[in-house]
């Protein structure tokens, strides 16, 4: 069967794509994420979309091959999505009860981060190599690492979980997480512009950064960009910390590529050359030359990671 | 086949096993290790030790199914041994090399704590599970991960050199590698002999430490356990690094076990709960149940995992 369905699950809204075998991506569209103690409601209102997309199409549930969803929360490797805070659930088989739900089987899930880094795997910027260590640079730091051509879940879902690697043992703040020194605490959108305060706070320097009310992420890198000195300084103590991140985790796992995705990646071949700067310097001199590249497909990652993993099985 | 020989090439000797299928290690014995800027001599050793094993046993070559040989260097998946700093090798595809020089094939080459991993995944500690990590605490911090019933090599002959994983950004002082802040400057025999002389000098508290001439890794747990306070410190304090380590390698691979082994792994349960207490204030909540296990096979992890290397093929 040549069509199938990508499903994003995020916070504030779910990401619906309509793929064809030949063609890739048909139709793609957003509706609003329910929120429950349970994910009923939710799978209902991804059963419509999916019933209208078909109705407009004229076609049936037996021609699709099936579903592909992502959900904010660890997915073990036999299939439980673990309480996703996000949203409100426990723990739950999400791909067992939507298959019962919408009447289209088989259902395939993964964790948000996992999927878009399969994504960029089988459509975006890893398609020409065999494996990858990707990270989301968001609101929060997500990963995800592809080996032998698929998601590694692991035991417990938590395999790419790069956010929360703690990287520095003498962090006194707590991440959302409860534990200190994650990653996601300097590197994250949010992480970057309480790490640029804190910069900001302990000099009296002058900075272009100074000038704005309120500091992003995206302005922290624009102004690095153009050549601010304070906030190429913060900037390259967040990019250490992340290529540490990176040289640590390929000291695990040694992937093909490295993938660099997110909101904040938009500060494009910049941050990249950055992360990968600093990568080189954390590791044996063998391992220098890996590559980086920086995520193509943008917020599509996980709908085109999610019909991947209906297409690929 | 039903014969094999496991090899470990170790820096002052190799370690040799004959091997059976149904019996398992039938014959151990030790040579001294050749050293010089290529293998040739070291593997001609090797070939008329198996010669004369083979001539005791009034065997053929032809009857021997292959030859695992492991190398304290990294080995990258398409088995380029890197260079051996130890024995003074360059870049050598040493399973080829082995085949000409000794006549027989298929040799098989892993770097030796990824392949001691093997030997514990295969008939050790990890015999049950499907999946490990192994920390090997020795002059060295070595480690290896075993997914999918196999190695895990990685693209560059890295993955599983959690000795080299940064866990302190703030380090000054350089790790034999020319990072600073590397698990092995903490968790080796030697690490921890260094951790332990800067804990005693840096207080006048009294400890048993102090009445020794020099002390080793192995009086260091050994006081902890008899409660002497300040060793207890100390212990503390490297098992709170090796549990963030593990932790944070645990977030990359999510594995079904932990394996700690090594020569300081002598120190047994008490060591292996100081590490996996850490190891769990590290975690997601859902995560702290992972197993955590001692090696089982000593000093002869590489010879058996090298041997399975042969028998699992």
């Amino acid at each position: 069967m040549d069509y199938c369905f990508g499903v994003d699950i995020g916070g504030t809204s779910i990401k619906m794509g309509f793929f064809s075998r030949r063609e890739g991506l048909v139709k793609k569209w957003e509706i609003p994420t329910r929120k429950g103690s349970e994910p009923t409601l939710l799978l209902q209102d991804i059963s419509e979309a999916i019933e209208l997309c078909l109705l407009e199409k004229s076609m049936h549930k037996d021609e699709i091959a099936g579903i592909g969803l992502t959900a904010p929360g660890p997915v073990t490797d036999n299939g439980l999505l673990r309480g996703t805070v996000n949203i409100g659930w426990g723990d739950v088989f999400l791909g067992e009860e939507a298959e019962r739900m919408i009447g289209i089987r088989p259902v395939f899930i993964g964790n948000d981060a996992r999927v878009a880094a399969f994504g960029e795997f089988i459509f975006g910027a890893g398609k020409e190599v065999n494996s990858l260590l990707m990270l989301t640079l968001g609101t929060g730091v997500g990963g995800g690492v592809i080996l032998n051509g698929q998601i590694l879940a692991g035991k417990t879902g938590t395999a790419g979980e790069i956010g929360h690697m703690t990287i520095n043992p003498f962090e006194t703040l707590s991440c959302s997480c409860g534990k200190k020194g994650c990653l996601e605490q300097y590197a994250s959108a949010t992480g970057m512009v309480r790490v640029a305060k804190s910069f900001l706070d302990e000099t009296d320097k002058p900075s272009s950064l100074r000038k704005l009310e309120k500091v992003t992420a995206k302005d922290l890198w624009d102004e690095a960009k153009n050549g601010d000195e304070l906030a190429l300084k913060i900037t390259m103590y967040v990019s250490r910390l992340l290529g540490m991140a990176v040289a640590n985790a390929c000291y695990i796992v040694d992937p093909e590529m490295v993938v660099i995705g997110g909101g904040v990646s938009q500060a494009g071949q910049f941050l990249l050359e950055m992360i990968q700067k600093e990568y080189a310097t954390n590791v044996f001199p063998h391992c220098r030359d890996k590559k980086f590249a920086l995520a193509e497909l943008r917020n599509d990652a996980g709908i085109y990671g999610a019909a991947a993993m209906v297409f690929q099985k």
